[in-house]
């Protein structure tokens, strides 16, 4: 059977700021610039989900979309719309990267993946960044 | 002499949480949904000005367009990128609406326009919503 | 009080051909090109709808949005999203050109805006081609 | 001799329909949803054809771009474009889901590259959907 | 009748350079920046169409669209794609400003509109830049 | 350690044209089309730069971005923006393809990634074409 892959697009709104308790102020503010600003800002995020796997002969399709749909909202739109990452538990020891949050939405989806495998992980943080968690990467 | 107009795309990150105090708790809620959750969300903030007069005969511009970022970048987006837009004094009794905000733009903006008339300002908040406050409207 | 406008986008799917009745097949083939071939095709529709009025000062914004959206959804979306827009009854005596489309929503919208009134409405039916219908024009 | 890829960009607008004679009615729609509607609905399809192959000393170029366009309109593009995919002699029995669709498309292309050799197709179905057939996938 | 607009949109890549021979070697750089450096650069302009005028009865639409992608294609992207504009004779005298070539595109095609009027016409230098010219403006 | 990507955005505007003096005038014209007119063209390119590499779990981040951005910068924009690629120094002997453009940015860049190690470079040319050069490719 031939292997296609589909990406399913998602996005959240949410505010964070970049700040890590085992570095200095100095060492914070030289990393993460304006992004460590004491108040917070924020993005829309977007979220590409890829998933690979045999096209199935008899429906023509990778992956059960809605099923991928319902899994996807449930596991990470719902979480993160609308909050703060900051006051995530899962960011309660880490910092809110970019680099962070594909790994961690990667940890959150590959073992609820319908059909097929997980294949990627990307996140558009501003029209200029974009941050991908992939196989065997 | 002909007029044309020159739009300048700008952009600014920023938090903010859709709170008034003066609706009930349930009014909050009502209007401004998921956007009153109490810890904040944020966004990409894109912001158009647009800038209408005649075109230069000499130059064959109708602004100084250096000079009209110095100004935007000072007046509005080195105020709000990076930061919390409900701890911003201009909306200390107002909601941060995307509708408020373009009419504070445009109040900070109209009489610092090096050449030609502010015609719009306008905001795009999420990839669905648009804001835009113009002359004599 | 001032006044700003708020655009919100919508989208929807479906298929439809351009032919008129009232023409020739030469004339149609002449007039629509492509677009007139028998079996049809079809377009993702992005939806604009731009509602005009005064900011209100309590809760800082022009209309209800979550209202719009539920009028635009069961007015519009519904009726025309993953269909065959020349089986819809409007256009049982109208060709589905882009014109007559933005002209048909622009009526079944006008007279049910939350607040504030329908200042135009705007299809993009493919990344070159925009239609758009506007209070008195 | 270096490696490098180009990828241009087609599209194509389409009327399509989910649907299975191999499935009930029910799972049907339980898979595709509203794109089992029975009357069609249809896509600005969006083709991205990716080729890959040695930088060419003399010309700086990996495939002669004119006759890869060439090609890629003659086989796919005046194929598809403003045509009701489910009448396509390659769906007669099989559905026109995107991941059929890219399949389909690779085999049409992959004997025909003037130069270099076809890495990826991918189609952009609506904004949040993507599909990818690529080399060794 | 009703009135609606339709907008098209087409692209042409060209080079230029900001330069006034009627200002200072100082002026021309505090006015156009790099914009003036002698050995040119260039753009992807992407062009908008706008025309207005009465929906027709028997073929809904407003202009014949192939006959203004004729109009436009033979007298501005025929003219300026893939062309230095500073060498046109339209420039000879005036600097290739957004401004003065939304002027002149305006020139060019409000005479030459199959049916309707011609409302604006708009160029995208960059991303960040947008120019306009508009009837009555 | 988990290893994620990082992709950056950047852009400069450049003129100019394809032309290859180891070529005919007919071989220059029938491989390069309108690209090789010779007074030039240009384009506002847009420039990918991916950096893979571990997560550092001090930081979350993969690489120092403000350094990465210094880096290219210094390396590419400043040398490429508003200015005419075909006066180039390293185009003395090479044509300003795209292939080309990706393969020199490889080079200027690979040595100097601040953290992790240079996964892929990629051009945005105009709106339909796009070139890259990667990592073992």
């Amino acid at each position: 059977m031939s292997e296609a892959s589909v990406t399913r697009r998602y996005q959240f709104a949410a505010a964070h700021r970049l700040h890590s308790d085992h570095l200095s102020e100095e060492d914070n503010w030289r990393i993460y610039g304006k992004c460590n600003n004491p108040n917070g800002h924020g993005h829309n995020y977007v979220l590409y989900v890829t998933v690979t796997g045999s096209i199935r002969p008899d429906t023509g399709v990778v992956t059960d979309m809605e099923a991928l749909d319902r899994v996807v909202h449930e596991t990470v739109v719902a979480r993160f719309d609308h909050q703060d990452l900051n006051r995530d538990r899962a960011f309660a020891e880490k910092t809110t990267t970019g680099e962070n949050l594909v790994q961690l939405i990667w940890d959150l989806l590959k073992e609820r993946i319908p059909a097929g495998r997980l294949q990627k992980v990307g996140i558009v943080e501003t029209r200029d960044n974009y941050f991908e968690y992939a196989e065997s990467s």
